[in-house]
């Protein structure tokens, strides 16, 4: 019998469609019935995580856990979550789940680890993932070496992910703090870019940029296609 | 209060990753927090939907209806299905759904004659949809003309769907199939297509066509952002 998947989203909606448009672009199937059954919460009514983290902001965890009941009761086998900074609370949930969680995290660092190896990864990321050190962690326990945004950086990367994406805006009202942040970064030894924030890898798909990147979304996608017995398309 | 919805999918699964990115992206909201709640059951397991009308394969119905159970146990306010053959079956749904669904062929034939009054409309379909006579029906009933494919164009249609979008084919694989019925249905009096098969949407934005087209996910996806409460982006 193969897996489920239930994605508790809406950490923001359009990453969720993103995550969710990646599993079925990499599923290894020919047909709909070859595919993996996916239930998705998309609730919009879960509290700005960063500012939870940071700025004494409303708990998003009481909304997490109505989502989480209701794909459990779905029946999903695993649960991910395409929101890096709602990774904060993943200890808090695994121990009221009844489901085994996929980490977006553990799978990102995987990733750099096997397909950068050795090189220099920069942290993109909100400042409540960077202040609750997820990805400082998680890189320094696989051997990846990785410098994080400075202060000017972090704003540019802040008014991309909130001002840019999460808005709605068109690519070329954030071209600019994109590509600033990013050749900062670089200049300062940056060889790949971890895109630790969900809205990222869509900032940089519309920007049509080409940069060596490691895409949480799509290593969280292809690691729960596994979880569930399925193959991955072109592996 | 906002309205939630629920999308009866996997028919197929990239169809309902592609109407969720549509909500999402239709959706007037600065947000994450003003998006709508959205609940996805991508159920790989519906027994194909023409096959059940045409050929006598098996009823989807029991496997959409355990969907559409557990959709309304999320609390979705409506239900809509990114398929349009399901539609044949929205009849006897109706008759055991606790909530409301909006269609996505009445959105469609709607926005044939609103936006190109007079027009002939051509039916791009499964020869499942065209055989329940769903959109021919609607677009009468809303006083457009239209014309359906003949047997070749027809054939050329359904690999398009099913060797093609279907089975995760590149676009080179079925251009030409899909160029030559509509170039063949153009010649014979067409001057709007109305993609009538949630495939074929994905088709057209994958062959990068620039032609006079009616997108009937997208038509459900503004239906229900509208039945919810909420702005349609632009609008």
């Amino acid at each position: 019998m193969k897996k489920s998947i239930g994605i508790l989203g809406g950490m923001g909606p359009m990453a969720t469609a993103d995550l969710f448009q990646k599993i079925v672009a990499l599923t290894g199937a020919n047909g709909d019935n070859e595919h993996i059954r996916v239930y998705i919460d998309s609730n919009a009514s879960i509290p700005d995580r960063t500012a939870a983290i940071l700025d004494g902001g409303e708990d998003p965890l009481p909304a997490m856990t109505d989502s989480l009941r209701k794909l459990e009761a779905c029946g999903a086998d695993c649960i991910i979550m395409p929101c890096n900074t709602a990774h904060y609370f993943l200890p808090r949930l695994v121990e009221i789940s009844e489901r085994p969680f996929v980490s977006m995290i553990g799978a990102a660092a995987g990733a750099c680890r096997r397909r950068f190896p050795g090189k220099t990864a920069a942290i993109l990321a909100t400042k409540g993932t960077l202040s609750a050190e997820l990805y400082q962690k998680a890189l320094t326990a696989q051997g990846v070496p990785f410098l994080v945004p400075d202060a000017a950086e972090q704003e540019a990367l802040m008014d991309v992910i909130y001002r840019g994406v999460k808005a709605g805006a068109p690519p070329s009202q954030y071209r600019e703090a994109f590509c600033s942040a990013a050749e900062s970064l670089a200049r300062r030894g940056a060889e790949v870019f971890l895109l630790a924030c969900t809205e990222l890898p869509l900032a940089v798909r519309e920007l049509r940029l080409n940069m060596p990147c490691v895409d949480p979304t799509e290593e969280l996608a292809k690691a729960a296609i596994r979880f569930c017995g399925f193959a991955v398309r072109g592996e």
